[in-house]
């Protein structure tokens, strides 16, 4: 139970893509604190007994359910809504799914693949992958935005001036973020909750995961935001970096093509040296492996390299 | 001096490019370590008098120098050399600046600039920038390789297959580094080091310093490396993240625009809050700034994320 909360949004209070036209789930005060109770990316599609069969009858048109909206009074096209992220309440279940036709190497990943996790909701333990695996957790929210100005209804998939699909795996705890407000009230939802993503959520998936989160929505007058930002007050991959990183990159003109090359010889790298699936080494890079721009500058190459973090099989 | 190495290679002993026929400045055994003199990018061009002035005078036929090369015995394509990085002596002294027509945003900032640097080598605490800001520093070769396969002289600006100016900041004291081997001998070289540099070195320079490395060469064979790959097996960037983050994100279908955006609001972010110019911020954002991307799946929109770090002014 959320004591400093002024309102709780229950999930069936949820919506599918973004439309300004939604009526409020609620309606609060700039400054509240709301208590949202969120899905999985699935909506609830992909739960514990899930088997790779699943993945072939998912219904696309219930992806990335988000709760809410939340009308803040006060808040105008031109303003910042600053979201302060307090706490999330992670459920202890998750998946990671290889999507035929979704993912950097979908070209090369073709059949569909599922990981279904369980994970310690209390202590929050690195969650196990095959014998030797363990992955770190921080939760976070990978949709998180507020209603586009352009009237109708726009797919959830792609994230937005307003944000929406981020995925930014350090929208944690603590953090503070601020979305350009393009409507009155701003509409404000969240969704799409994860126990664990690198950089670049490279497969395509996380750990999906249900949880719940509790934020403060505050307006920012006058901000003229022209894209998200954030601030977060403290470190961010501690979690991660005891024990380094293996790293491989992709060197060229293009940074797309680096970025495919750098996760492809990952893989590669993990299945040789771990005796991983392909696959496996895939999803294992999406939940915590990151891409890094490492040059941008030298022309007319650039260097990008995917960060492996060693403590995941030490 | 170094009490473990085999050999040093002098200052003097330095080329231009990249090219198979240089003669070897050194012929080592796999196993022996090196103490390789470096020059600073602009080979002494721009030195602790330097002014802004200095860059129009600069000659770009002697930019980037690099010590050796080094053939290193019983190496031969398809092998990989691994360099085990051991040790970096800095100078003390540094330079960084804006070079028109070079830059992640050479459109917006068309004037040269210049920052020299002074820090003391000796407690490599953070050097200093402005009246508050205070940037932490970590050691690293900028410019790191083996000769190409290909015939002629090729230009040192490119990174490539078989590394050359990677300008990966991570690639400091305690990393394994594994280079593609394409020529007898491998012809390995090193320079171009810096003292700080965030991911993307999106001015196009870093805090350019000459020091002199020490580095152990081993041939590994039959590796058949595709790229450069590296292993550091300790945290990247404590140095950097003990007061966490201010991020500006840049979205959209094209990661180089993404990424520009990404720099430019961060740039207008530390201009407004600090007070600074803006191209001292762009060059601040290329010492110490990282580029990352945050997903590359959300079709068709990619979120590429500029982190700066908050212990720069706190």
């Amino acid at each position: 139970m959320c004591v400093a909360c002024n309102h709780t949004i229950h999930r069936a209070k949820h919506h599918f893509g973004w439309d300004n036209s939604f009526a409020p789930a609620l309606v609060a005060k700039s400054g509240e604190t709301i208590h949202f109770e969120c899905q999985d990316s699935s909506g609830g599609q992909l739960g514990a007994d899930a088997t790779v069969a699943s993945i072939a009858t998912l219904d696309f048109g219930k992806i990335n359910p988000v709760t809410g909206p939340v009308y803040v009074e006060g808040a105008r096209p031109g303003d910042a809504l600053k979201v302060t992220l307090r706490k999330f309440i992670p459920s202890g279940h998750g998946w990671t799914a290889n999507i035929p036709g979704f993912g950097l190497l979908a070209d090369q990943f073709k059949d569909p693949a599922l990981h279904v996790w369980t994970y310690d909701a209390a202590s929050m333990a690195p969650a196990l992958y095959g014998p030797k695996g363990r992955v770190p957790l921080k939760p976070f929210a990978g949709t998180i935005g507020v209603a586009p100005a352009e009237t109708g209804h726009h797919s959830v998939v792609p994230p937005r001036r307003v944000g929406g699909n981020l995925d930014i795996r350090d929208l944690t705890a603590g953090v503070t973020l601020y979305l350009p407000v393009e409507v009155e009230g701003a509409l404000f939802s969240i969704g799409d909750t994860h126990a664990a993503q690198g950089d670049g959520e490279v497969c395509g998936t996380a750990i999906e995961s249900r949880m719940d989160v509790e934020a403060t929505v505050e307006v920012v007058k006058g901000a003229n935001l022209a894209a998200p930002r954030f601030t977060t007050t403290g470190p961010v991959t501690r979690h991660l970096d005891a024990e380094g990183y293996e790293v491989t990159t992709g060197i060229g003109p293009d940074l797309m093509t680096g970025a495919r090359e750098a996760v492809a010889r990952m893989v590669d790298l993990l299945s040789a040296e771990h005796g991983l699936n392909p696959v496996d080494a895939y999803m294992l890079c999406s939940v915590c492996g990151d891409l890094r721009i490492s040059e941008i500058v030298d022309m007319p190459n650039w260097v990008v390299s995917f960060y492996f973090p060693r403590i995941v099989f030490t």
